[in-house]
């Protein structure tokens, strides 16, 4: 079988070798394909270099098919369509406090122990949700990103008729987006990059560029006054950090997405004021892969637009050095066995 | 009647003034108590003066007896006891979504109309709460400030057996951490004035300080590793930021009690990672004064160690001379009829 290797210092190679049998508790995928996240370009430019043990399979996003089942695991056979929820929880303390998708110990998998971006994968059966034999592959490797945008959905307690602003129109801004569409709120995008603008229009989503247009203004004539119910911060600057207490309304609920690596300058006065609440969001729980797998199964949103590009498996770093070139594109797969 | 006016530059008269008569849906209460408030102390200050219009009676932690009743008043009469919840929501719009208490043109009794710092005080008959005919009239005269800490604990969904850490132990501190105690909850007070710190503990409270001890290692102690559920910030400064964050645990709730004036650092990844909310809470509802109401009725909390000083309202200009000279006191009410 082929794996690709991160090594550092920007390089992936492609390898050779055997593979290998699940152990018990375990089983093997045939992996079918494998979505490149915004994470995996953060390993690949060295920012995770102390985390990652290399060289080292990354990858965490991806959907296949069970190739082979270890001793032990029950509901699963050779042959389902399934996906990977890539949190290994066995750590997990009393102090976690039943929260195991974020346990103090937790193990991601495909981040601190071996991922997708291989042919052949063997991940431990807990980690397994099943898919419809019908469930088109390339959209299931969707499914990991999508459930960032249920979990994010679920945690803000967006209702119909609510308005959500999304700040950021990347990956998961327009997952987002298109999950709080689902729930029947009114959603703003708001987004910098023309291009991404015109991607999320396309889409049949409302996008505006806040350099164009006057956010708060505009949400609030699109509100009676009401402003945003709910803001997903999902950009990661300081500008959306400055907007989202301006333009959530009375009560408002932000929640953040992006990941702040330092401490920022956070309008507090507005939090007491309107009394908003900042809702922290990481990964998902079991329920938010099974909205997405229901999401993707029904096929309603327009999800085949995300994917931008889909390439062999063994061009990885091409790949990895187009990304880089290219940070319009939403959505490369890899396909794993090419 | 003797009425208490801020004139601004640090200066209070007291007039001699007509006794009016309540118009239509008002009460004229005969003032017992009047507390002060950090707001009356920055106002004091001068801090408001674009706000507070001069001469101004102000004063909004207050009890009193009813002395006249206006028309159209139904459900009071002469010699009921309340206390004033100082909200004029009469101009709240739908887009304050019900949240009257802080709708955007909420009038501040008090602040931004006359308030409880006189002899005689009239006002609309919606903002009253009677109290029973045996409440004493000096404990009632902080069923106020002990409504925001009603407000804030409720805000917070704080449960029996959990444990809630208040950072900052002035009088709302104080209140905050006796509501929580009362819920069931295990409750740390985190204080840096030696002073505030004994204050705390001769009235049954934990209290420690954050310079003698590090506070994160003493709450994992006290918890079995899981950290705070709940943190109340306030305290109002950046050294309290930084531990917020710090000091909860997996999904811990922090309530931003405190007023800050402006943006600061805030630790976002934190939020990000342990799934933290902040929850903003201003001022108190209706269902915050009753619970209050009934905790100052059954007065099982060391409420009394709370008054620090009473002294005759004609004194005014004194009393905030002296809060500023000695700034380890708690409350200081003054007695309306003198
Ligand atoms: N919470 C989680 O578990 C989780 C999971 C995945 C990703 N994330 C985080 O979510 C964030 C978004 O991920 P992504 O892959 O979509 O990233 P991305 O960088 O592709 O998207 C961010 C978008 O924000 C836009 N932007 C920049 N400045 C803006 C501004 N002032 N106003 C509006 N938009 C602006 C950018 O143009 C970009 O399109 C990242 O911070 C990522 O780390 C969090
Ligand atoms: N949300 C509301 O509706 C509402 C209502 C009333 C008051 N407030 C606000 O609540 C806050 C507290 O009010 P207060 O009257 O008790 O104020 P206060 O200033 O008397 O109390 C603050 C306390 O924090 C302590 N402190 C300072 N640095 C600290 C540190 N590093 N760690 C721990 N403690 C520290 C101070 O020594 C002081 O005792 C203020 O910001 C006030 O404006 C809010
Ligand atoms: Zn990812
Ligand atoms: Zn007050």
């Amino acid at each position: 079988m082929i794996a690709t290797q991160y090594k550092g210092n920007k390089t992936f190679s492609v390898i050779e070798k055997e593979i290998e049998a699940p152990v018990q508790g375990d089983v093997r995928i045939k992996v079918a394909y494998s979505g490149v996240c915004g994470t995996d370009v953060h390993i690949y430019h060295g920012m995770m270099d102390k985390r990652v043990a290399m060289p080292q399979t990354i990858g965490h996003e991806m959907s296949g098919v069970i190739d082979a089942v270890g001793s032990g695991v029950k509901g699963f056979k050779e042959g389902d369509k399934v996906v990977v929820r890539p949190l290994d929880d066995r750590k997990a303390k009393p102090s976690d406090k039943g929260f195991n998708h974020i346990c103090e110990e937790l193990n991601f998998i495909g981040i601190d122990s071996p991922g997708s971006m291989q042919q052949y994968w063997n991940v431990p059966a807990f980690t397994l949700h099943k898919l419809k034999a019908n469930t088109d592959l390339k959209l299931a490797a969707l499914i990991e990103p999508l459930s960032v945008a249920t979990h994010d959905v679920r945690l803000s307690g967006l209702q119909v008729g609510e308005t959500a602003v999304v700040l950021g129109g990347g990956p998961i801004g327009l997952l987002v987006a298109m999950v709080a569409k689902e729930v029947g709120a009114q959603v703003i995008i708001s987004e910098v990059n023309p291009t991404r603008i015109e991607k999320a229009k396309s889409m049949g989503l409302e996008a505006v560029s806040p350099i164009d247009v006057d956010l708060v203004e505009y949400v609030h004539s699109k509100t009676e006054g009401r402003l945003a119910d709910v803001v997903f911060e999902v950009a990661g600057v300081q500008p959306t950090l400055n907007i989202m207490t301006e333009v959530a309304g009375i009560r408002g609920r932000i929640v953040m997405v992006a990941i702040h690596g330092q401490p920022k300058p956070v309008n507090l006065f507005k939090f007491f004021w309107k009394e908003l609440k900042l809702i922290g969001a990481r990964v998902y729980e079991k329920e938010d892969y099974e909205k997405s797998i229901a999401l993707i199964t029904a096929n309603e949103s327009p999800f085949e637009d995300m994917i931008t590009d889909v390439q062999p498996l063994s061009n990885i770093q091409q790949v990895f050095e187009n990304i880089d070139k290219n940070p319009d594109g939403m959505k490369v797969l890899m396909d794993c066995q090419l």
